[in-house]
């Protein structure tokens, strides 16, 4: 028996919606609040009579915590799982502090701003302690670590695939697996094919920035800034083939770095075709992923607007895509002395969710997790003062809700390793 | 002696006006008119005290042929010299049979309506006849033969360089080389660098069409029609080197396959770079190619301005360029019963166009010939009544004039021929 705030009602809202609705024993009653009510009435009356968990819906503005507060005090939720946009998580938290209410999301805090003058001064601190030219990283949500304990309530960051099950595989490692875990590569390969020459799966926006930002992986204690895409691997992945696929920066690896006792090293690595790659460089090439306004005719424009209009609407990939997802943790630690190394990861068909919750894959790998991380809080299971990430709370439960709701895992033993080199000059491979 | 009447005043125009002042010998005065008077007050100004030429200006729409008609009847040139745009070609020429005046231009006529139901049902018609599914050809000024024979008048038509020195180079080979031609290739090559990942030399539309048209070829008495960059071929030219050409149509192979006796096969390939060739490709598979309007932010944008936009200025590559053209063509055919092969070709660096005329070598390599074809009629060498491809005039002065004025050419006995080879599968050769 609870009550869920869920504020948002897109693509991965609209999974994590639908698998609350599949658990209706956990969530008895729901409220679906977004800016626009009526995306939130059309997804309940698509859901009512289906599932026995009783759907409200309201209008929020979640930039706004005034109108949050009011919402969450008259609905009075047990707790409030943030889909909505990573630059909302800030105003959710406060909310949710003022009302004495849980929180869960799905992504670290990102300023919508970043030419606002205070921000850019905490964030260029932040550059130079790490030593990056660029960074978006969790220390915005940490800080509110001690208001969480002092109010004695619960926030739980980046409950979605990555960040979120990699984090809760890396605790079930060690839990289970290892006496100590000395490196983590983190693998996400998207093996779905939607049988356009290009389309990108998000805002062309968002595409672009983990393609020309970037990498860096934590290794013997410190960060290392790497070029976009300096570094490369190809992997042969379960059930989708052989990818290329790039070392990126990745929120969880800060994360992770910080929280897993005597680790060396961490990678992140996504696979991206190389047609996609080659669309995205001519692109940016005559620039047409510029984001300031241009003039045309007369007509102010801004051509990644332009581009957002021609490209095929993300929403409209789901049914014709096909194909399957990977995404895992390849760990390498000691046990009783003994060096070993495992590979815990999740395959994930397109087709099959689409049945299922009319998303992709995509969506649907973060939407469930987001369901499973409120379950964990609203049963109880993970109810400790602070704000925490996920590899930080017992994983068993955790690991047990992804075999139950649709994202079971595999442990494979002594897996081929990841052998990653340059980009510029294949002879030269990481230590 | 003469007075010549420069139509246009764009990147060819203005390079046939400074050869023109080159020439006052010959051109001792010009008119040069355009839409935009002031283009040709600005150019007027910067020749001024370099040249005895007599330069005036003047404002004229040669879409309109009553303008014309009184510009021309008002200047009394001996000749007009047209390179404005394809699509003037037929009222210029109106103008010049009515009021008397020979007549030269640099390409063939194209019309700017391709909707217009009248125009529709002739080109169609053309289509059907010559089994293509898509065509631009020199019917339209070829109808004015009887015109321009009965009124005594002169019409050179197409004398840039592909089209115009390329047909010289052919009656030149068969007048001096050859008793009978069996097979020309025309080989154009530009080994120019702008240092910009992707820029086009026009119009993108146009650069376009060259790449996504069907092509063609004339073989054994008939046409084949291609796929767009179905036949591809390495060339290794004389000072560019090695370079990607494809098989493309264009007009002069048209005029060739009548004129030329005993012509057995004529092919035109033109360089592409693989990067240009991505780069069309990938702005074509997500819509920046379109012509039609979409809206954005509320407001109509066609894509393709967007491009143009965005895209360097055509205008601003002259002074960056560096490389030359190879322009040329290859011929084999029987001398003395005997099997031969010639290839004739001019060599152009396109930073020396610049540091001449301001402009690079592709604005060069039509611009003179333009001005050489005016003074083949002004001269009275080419004077005799009815409407002319160059391959059909004595090609001997214009030769020479080549080599006088910026474009000299060279012969090289037993060239390299083309091997051509189906781009989808590169182990058929065509025969």
């Amino acid at each position: 028996m609870s009550r869920l705030l869920i504020i948002g009602c897109g693509g991965v809202a609209q999974v994590a919606i639908r698998k609350c609705c599949q658990n209706s024993e956990v969530f008895t009653e729901i409220m679906i609040a977004s800016r626009t009510k009526s995306k939130c009435d059309d997804l309940k009356a698509k859901l009512e009579g289906k599932t026995s968990t009783k759907i409200e819906t309201a209008k929020v503005d979640a930039d706004n915590v005034e109108e949050l507060k009011e919402l969450i005090n008259a609905y009075k939720p047990d707790a409030v799982l943030n889909v909505a946009l990573p630059y909302q998580d800030l105003t959710i938290m406060d909310a949710c502090l003022v009302c004495g209410v849980d929180y869960i999301d799905t992504a670290n805090y990102e300023c919508e701003d970043t030419e606002d003058p205070k921000w850019r001064a905490i964030y260029e601190k932040r550059c130079k302690e790490l030593g990056f030219t660029a960074y978006f990283d969790y220390s915005w949500q940490w800080a509110y670590q001690e208001k969480f304990k002092e109010a004695g309530l619960t926030a739980i960051l980046g409950s979605g695939f990555d960040p979120g099950v990699t984090s809760v595989y890396s605790a079930y490692a060690l839990k289970h697996y290892f006496d100590e875990i000395h490196t983590i590569d983190i693998l996400d390969c998207n093996g779905g094919d939607h049988g356009y020459p290009f389309a990108t799966n998000f805002n062309p926006e968002i595409n672009l920035r983990e393609v020309s930002a970037n990498g860096s992986y934590w290794t013997d204690g410190h960060w290392v800034e790497t070029k976009p895409m300096e570094w490369r691997a190809q992997y042969n992945f379960d059930q989708v083939g052989e990818k290329d696929m790039y070392l990126l920066h990745h929120e969880e690896i800060e994360s992770l770095a910080k929280n897993i006792p005597g680790i060396k090293r961490i990678r992140f690595f996504m696979t991206f075709g190389q047609s996609y790659l080659t669309h995205m460089k001519c692109l940016e090439d005559v620039g047409m992923l510029r984001t300031d306004p241009i003039m045309v005719d007369g007509k102010e424009i801004v051509p990644i607007q332009v581009l957002k209009e021609l490209l095929p609407d993300p929403a409209s990939l789901g049914p014709r895509t096909v194909g399957k997802t990977n995404i895992g943790c390849i760990f390498t630690g000691v046990k009783d002395g003994k060096e070993k190394s495992i590979y815990i990861y999740n395959v994930c068909d397109h087709q099959e969710c689409y049945k299922e919750v009319e998303s992709q894959a995509i969506s649907y790998t973060t939407g469930v997790p987001a369901m499973i991380g409120a379950m964990m809080v609203v049963k109880g299971l993970w109810k400790k003062p602070g704000v925490f990430n996920l590899e930080e709370m017992d994983p068993d439960p955790y690991m047990e809700a992804l075999n139950k709701f649709g994202l079971p895992w595999q442990v494979v033993e002594n897996p081929v390793p990841v052998d990653c080199y340059k980009t510029e000059d294949e002879s030269v491979h990481m230590d």
